[in-house]
C-alpha cells in the first residue's frame, strides 16, 4: 500500500475541544494558536452559555480556523415526537454552526437497539432532508460519520463508507456529504473503492485521526493518540489524498487515559504524534 | 423483516463448554444431556489431559452430538517461525477433533497489530491451504468465522461476511466453510446477500448465538444471552433458514456476568431463552 509523505508543519492540525477536555473553549484556542494549531472543531458543549457568533469570532481572532461543529444527529427513534425533537435539535446546530461561522456540521447519525437498521437508515435520511432547506438557507454543510459496527446498537446505523455513501446518494445533494474517521473505518476491506466513490461524488467534508489501541479496554474513550496503535495511517492518509482530499486532519481522542494528564501534556504529544504519525 | 417460526424443542440446540465455564467436560455433558440438548461444541481448553477420542465416545455415550472443536486459527504473524509454529498447532487441532469426532474445527483466523489487513488475509489462506490434505484424509471440515470489525487488530483480519466468502472462494474446496455467528455479523448491511453467497456455494457450516449488550461493558467477555440484547435472533435465523441452514443452533456466550452465576442457573437460562428469543 502506498503511504503518504510525513506531515512537515501544522497547517493541517485541527484539534476536536473533547480532546482537551479539559479546556473552556477560551483556553483550548490559546493553547492551540499559541502551539501553532491551524483548525478547531467545536463540540456543541463548549458552546454551552456562550454567544456562537462571538466564540466564532474568537477563534478566528486568535488566528485559528473554525472547521467544524460536533455533533449534531440522532435522528431515529421508536415515537415520531422524539424524531421530531431530534430535527429540532439539528435546526438548532445548523444554526449555531453558522453562526459559529463553522462551514460543517458533523453528524453522528444515532440507531435504536433493537429496531431495525434498515428502518433507522431511513429515519436518518428523512431527518436529515427534513433539515436540508435550514442548511442550505445558511450554507451549512452536513457531514454523516460512518461509526465502527461496535456503535451499531445505539449510536449509528450506517457503519461503512458503503453506508454513508448510499446515504449521500439517496440525499443527493451538494451539502450532503461524509466525515471520515479512520477509527471507524480502518478495518473496512473496501475502503479505497468506497473512497474512490465518495471522492468522485465530491463528499469528503472531514477527516479525523487517532488510533486502535490492541487491547481497547472501553469502547468508548480508549482511543489512542496517533501511533500508538494499529491504524495505518499514512496509508490511509495516502488513499484519501490520492482521490483528492487537502482539508484539515483534525485530531479526535476520546481517551481517559489521556484526559487524566494535563491537557497541555497531550497537546504536546498531539504536535509529535502528528508529525511523526500521521 | 421475515422472521423464524419460533424453536419448539432441543432437537438443534447444541451449547459450547466455555458458555458453561464453571463445568469440566464430564459434568458439562451429563448436565446439557440431562437438560435435554443435542449438542456440544468442545473447546479445545476442555481436552487438555483427556484423550480427545475416549471424551467424544464419553459424549455420544451420553446422547450427544459433537457439533465442532473450538478453535483453531490464529495463522498470521510477523515471523515465519512462528506462522509455521500456526500451521502445526492447527494440525493438532483437526487430529484432535477427528479423534474427538468433530466433524468440523472452527477457525478464529488472527491478525497482527500493525500488519496490513490483507497480508494478514494472505497469511490465513496460506495457512489454512497448508493444513488441507490432512484435513482431507481425516475428513474434517474447516470453518472460517468471521469476527466482529472490534476484533480486526489481533484476532481476525476476516471481519465481514464478504471477507470469509472471499477467503473459502480463494481456498476453494469443499472442506473449507463458514461459522457464521450472529454476534460477530448482525450490523453487516451486506448480510442477506452475503448469506446467500454463501448458502449457494454450501459453506454455512456452523451457526453461533448470543446476543449484542447495550451498553457493552467489554469487548470481550460481555455477550448476551439470547434475548438479553439488541439483535434480530429470528430475522437473521430467517435468513440462513431460508437459504437452506439446518444445523445446530449454538450457544456460545462470553459472559463475565454470567459466569458469576452458577452454570445450572445459566443453563436453564438458556434453555428459555432459546426458546423465547432464538
Amino acid at each position: 500500500m502506498t503511504k503518504a509523505a510525513p506531515l512537515s508543519d501544522f497547517s493541517r492540525l485541527c484539534i476536536h475541544t473533547i480532546t482537551t477536555k479539559g479546556w473552556e473553549l477560551e483556553e483550548a484556542v490559546d493553547r492551540y494558536a499559541e502551539a501553532g494549531v491551524s483548525g478547531v472543531t467545536v463540540w456543541r458543549q463548549w458552546l454551552e452559555g456562550r454567544n456562537p457568533s462571538e466564540s466564532g469570532d474568537r477563534i478566528r481572532a486568535a488566528g485559528l480556523e473554525v472547521t467544524s461543529l460536533c455533533r449534531g444527529g440522532f435522528y431515529p427513534a421508536l415515537e415520531e415526537k422524539s424524531r421530531k425533537e431530534a430535527i429540532e435539535d439539528n435546526k438548532r446546530a445548523i444554526e449555531d454552526a453558522a453562526a459559529l461561522g463553522a462551514p460543517l456540521v458533523v453528524l453522528v447519525c444515532g440507531a435504536v437497539p433493537g429496531q431495525s437498521l434498515t428502518e433507522s437508515r431511513k429515519q436518518i435520511t428523512d431527518g436529515i432532508a427534513a433539515t436540508l432547506p435550514l442548511a442550505e438557507s445558511l450554507a451549512v454543510k452536513l457531514a454523516i460519520e460512518p461509526l465502527h459496527p461496535m456503535y451499531a446498537d445505539d449510536r449509528s446505523a450506517i457503519n461503512t463508507l458503503a453506508s454513508a455513501n448510499d446515504a449521500c446518494d439517496a440525499l443527493n445533494h451538494p451539502l450532503v456529504g461524509i466525515a471520515f474517521d479512520v477509527y471507524h473505518l480502518w478495518w473496512d476491506p473496501d475502503l479505497e473503492e468506497q473512497t474512490k466513490r465518495a471522492a468522485q461524488a465530491e463528499r469528503i467534508f472531514a477527516y479525523h485521526v487517532c488510533d486502535w489501541m490492541t487491547p481497547t479496554g472501553d469502547l468508548l474513550n480508549d482511543r489512542g493518540l496517533m501511533g500508538e496503535g494499529c491504524i495505518d495511517l499514512r496509508g490511509i492518509r495516502a488513499i484519501v489524498e490520492e482521490n483528492g482530499f487537502r482539508g484539515m486532519i483534525e485530531v479526535e481522542v476520546f481517551s481517559d487515559r489521556w484526559w487524566d494528564r494535563p491537557p497541555g501534556e497531550l497537546l504536546e504529544a498531539i504536535k509529535e504524534a502528528y508529525l511523526q504519525h500521521t
